[in-house]
């Protein structure tokens, strides 16, 4: 069975419903020995497209990771991109906003960390938790130092949504290519995972109280996923909705995914000019004097 | 025959004459097949620390990369770093300063890129490339906009070390454990490798008609190298010179240095509190609920 990218896109103007899609599916492999060799074979094919990125220093790349926690953000970057070279791939992770961070407009952090060109940037969680987790905990927002106190909130995340919708599309034009992933994971698999990190003692200083706090608020994410999902999955910045409930074959859907957006680029290697040629010529001469 | 990282060390107050050290000695692998071998392993444990180190978020890990062209530096941070998860390490290059960089003093520009605790950081070159090109090219020295220009070179340069040893005693202090590998490449060798970059047209891009140029100034920079890894390497942020002639040889030299400094931390997973225990037991509960 193949993995067809377009099958996990949401389209230009689609209204997503989450419950529409699945957090699991039939998986791509038939046993780990099998799903170890599809990931091999993915990482392999990513890591000479990311020289070609670099050699041909046209394109950056950016991917962003949204997830309710535990989704499998970290395991899905760790295991995708290791084995890419290090040097052309940048990893930024982003938390609560620091003081300086709230001094300025809320597209602001993430910006300073944009890949240059030759790259690939992943941001695991973005400014997009700006109209998620903000959404859902409107304190947050009050915090945000506004100019004007929201009342119209509508009117509020249709202009957080343009702001986005407009820097991707400026990014876009001039030459990075924006992939972004929600990794949909089921509450129950959630509910699994924490257990687990609980009662495996090595996997303890992973877990936090908060984790769990949040999932009184399941619904009133998924709700801003879904608004989120709706109004800023582009054409040439899509979202893909990942099921995440099995993560290996959540890795081998991003990875596939990411690997057809490189080589639908049809990069090459810089050509040689002819005067290029000649001149490498006369210091190949003057090398065996 | 085992790897014995400190063969390869400077030790504090050395005087190092570069001609002592071999730019190529008897390889630590009997066929291709048995170095993929070893690199496989030392890239297994230094995937493994890595994880120690970002759990247990007490140390920082800085490798600096120096060299002349061609040395092997990035094929080195390539086999060396691929395999580590690239969310846990950073790698940044550095180029000529730009206009905004030279405003401020020679260190500044490094120390933004500095790595977090938990995080490997590599600098691909370094701060000190203004105590090497630097010192070759005088000129450069001249443009950097210093309050008086320099008349007595050598106190120049001491204080250079001087600011750079204070500023890696603080780091290292401060939990950043400092590691320098100096790539020695004989000028044959180099000669050779420049030949292949002109001879095969997909490495055409990387070869630079300024890096031929810079072959003249050999003896110049060994002296500087001399001087500076004099000058600056100590038990605590030692310089490793590693005989760069054999590619192969080089990465399984450095990834073994990277794996022992790692592993003579004696990082373990943190431990769980009793308390944090009882708290765990709660929420757990919870969760079955």
């Amino acid at each position: 069975m193949k993995i067809i990218p377009r099958d996990f896109r949401v389209r230009e103007g689609d209204e997503v419903s989450l419950k529409k899609w699945p957090t699991i599916i039939d998986p791509f492999y038939k046993s780990k020995a099998q799903y170890q060799e599809l990931l091999a074979d993915h990482v392999t094919r990513l890591s000479s497209q990311q020289q070609l990125l670099y050699a041909s220093n046209r394109h950056a790349i950016l991917l962003i990771f949204q997830a309710m926690d535990a989704a499998g953000k970290d395991g899905a970057i760790r295991h995708v991109m290791s084995g890419v070279n290090p040097q052309g791939c940048q990893v930024f992770s982003y938390k609560h906003p620091s003081a300086t961070e709230l001094q300025h407009d809320f597209l602001w952090r993430t910006t300073r960390d944009l890949p240059e060109r030759g790259r690939i940037g992943i941001f695991n969680r973005s400014y997009y938790e700006e109209v998620l987790i903000v959404r859902v905990h409107r304190q947050i927002l009050l915090n945000e130092g506004l100019p004007d106190t929201p009342h119209n909130d509508k009117t509020l995340w249709e202009n957080r949504y343009r702001s986005i919708n407009n820097l991707e599309r400026h990014l876009h034009a001039n030459g990075t290519r924006i992939v972004k992933f929600f990794l949909h994971l089921s509450k129950e698999e959630q509910r699994k995972r924490f257990l687990a990190r609980i009662d495996q003692p090595e996997k303890n200083w992973k877990f936090s109280m908060a984790d769990v706090e949040e999932r009184k608020f399941w619904k009133q994410y998924m709700k801003a996923y879904e608004e989120c999902l709706s109004a800023t999955s582009t054409d040439n910045c899509p979202w893909y909705v990942v099921p995440a409930d099995d993560k290996e074959n959540a890795r081998l859907i991003v990875s596939r995914i990411v690997v057809d957006t490189l080589e639908e680029l049809k990069m090459s290697y810089p050509k040689t000019s002819e005067q290029r040629r000649e001149e490498l010529l006369s210091i190949r001469k003057r090398l065996m004097e």
